[in-house]
């Protein structure tokens, strides 16, 4: 505890972001999964608990390893503080670890890399299942084409190609640490790690690798794209649903609990390499 | 087509079935699988569609190998059966094939087997994600255990201890051809096939093996209960929202497209032998 008497608590949160208008607070009557996740814990703790993340995700975005902070004089053991805000929360957000943190930790600043995965089910025929969950895509994708495009992002580049009008960062440029590909039956994974990421910048690498993949455009388009820092060079920005944060990563001198890499549904996948 | 002009067609089903009173059509008012599929396909004939089903599916309970039939005198090619229901029908309902039969087919009558997989997310935490799709247990369950006591089910037995009241079967005597455990990371998946099933059958053998894999009970207790032949001496129902019908088998004279074991988002199972 520090000495002011506050301390500050991070939490592993994952949801299904198809009922929310993402991740940030906004006027009232506008559903948020930081007003949601505020209200469960500030019940928990009983006074306002004020939250900041690591990822602010968009409308129906989904996490499974969204990482947040908060300070709080409640003095509440972490399984309290996990359980308790649980037991207040609806049925798709849910808190999956507590851990005490130094005061110099935060969730956003502190933060390395992120993690993306966005799942794509790529079938002729409209999946009865999973309509929130994923993305569908009718055309036959080829992985290996989208494999060899995704390279072209890896490193330090310009990212402008993949950035929305709204986006609020400081600089374009961002490192890039990896674009993997890969089948699994019908479904399709982007794994997407960078040390951090421009608004809407997975979802406009997703619909360039799916018109690649589609044999729409060559494999070299993606560079480009990149090279162009248009906007307007790129295809459609894909569909939020199967977008997940799945890791937020920081120094060594901020270990947090482990957790397998989601969404839970891709089997194995918690077992593949980091 | 036979003589009388009438032409029998079999078509291959998947749905969440969430929002649904089961796949039986019931008074009006109540939504139905059935109904729904019905309404689809009479647009796509232009004129009145009946439905058999092979295995008619309970409340919330889900299908990925979902088989029907029914005759039509309306003449359109495969394609235009898929695309056409596909078109008409809600997001939570596909029709996967389509394929003309010879009239002595009968997706109930005919079929040999049926083979369902029950999926269980097994984790302390409550999961934010597929909360209609999969059953969450937070106790930590011992896949051995169940897997031993799954064994005792194995062959023909008499199943009214796993047999709901209203059930309206001639026989309670099957014939449990496997009943497969196995864990996928915080998955378990219960594989289930038998020539035929009781109402409630295999939610109620999910629910003994869930208690025994727990720990409360040993692994014999799977043998008491099934020689019991009470259904009061067995456990709890377990939810349907966990449950999936992923194939129906037929006769090598009735062979029907090939398609993966489902639900399609238990990645990698669609590649295991049958």
């Amino acid at each position: 505890m520090a000495a002011d008497g506050f301390t500050r608590i991070a939490l592993g949160v994952e949801y299904k972001g198809s009922r929310y208008r993402g991740w940030q607070r906004q006027a009232s009557g506008v559903l948020t999964v930081q007003e949601t996740l505020e209200k469960a814990l500030s019940i928990v703790a009983d006074s306002p608990v004020d939250l900041m993340c690591a990822g602010r995700t968009d409308a129906g975005v989904h996490a499974c390893g969204q990482v947040v902070h908060f300070d709080t004089r409640a003095v509440r053991s972490m399984k309290a503080w996990t359980m308790g805000a649980n037991i207040n929360l609806p049925h798709d957000i849910s808190v999956t670890w507590a851990q005490e943190m130094p005061s110099n930790f935060h969730a956003r600043f502190k933060a390395i890399a992120r993690r993306y995965r966005y799942v794509i089910y790529n079938d002729q025929i409209r999946p009865a299942h999973l309509g929130e969950e994923i993305t569908w895509n009718h055309r036959p994708l080829d992985v290996d084409r989208m494999a060899q495009a995704a390279e072209y992002l890896v490193g330090t580049h310009d990212f402008s190609a993949f950035r929305a009008g709204q986006c609020q960062a400081k600089s374009p440029i961002k490192q890039m640490h990896h674009v993997r590909v890969s089948r699994h039956g019908k479904m399709i994974v982007l794994d997407i790690r960078a040390n951090a990421f421009l608004h809407h910048m997975v979802r406009n690498i997703a619909g360039v690798l799916m018109t690649i993949g589609a044999g729409e455009r060559p494999v070299e388009w993606m560079r480009e794209v990149l090279e162009s820092r248009e906007r307007r060079s790129g295809g459609v920005t894909a569909h939020p649903y199967g977008l997940y944060l799945v890791q937020v990563e920081y120094r060594d001198e901020f270990p947090l609990p482990e957790r397998y890499i989601g969404p839970h549904f891709l089997t194995g996948f918690d077992t593949l390499p980091g």
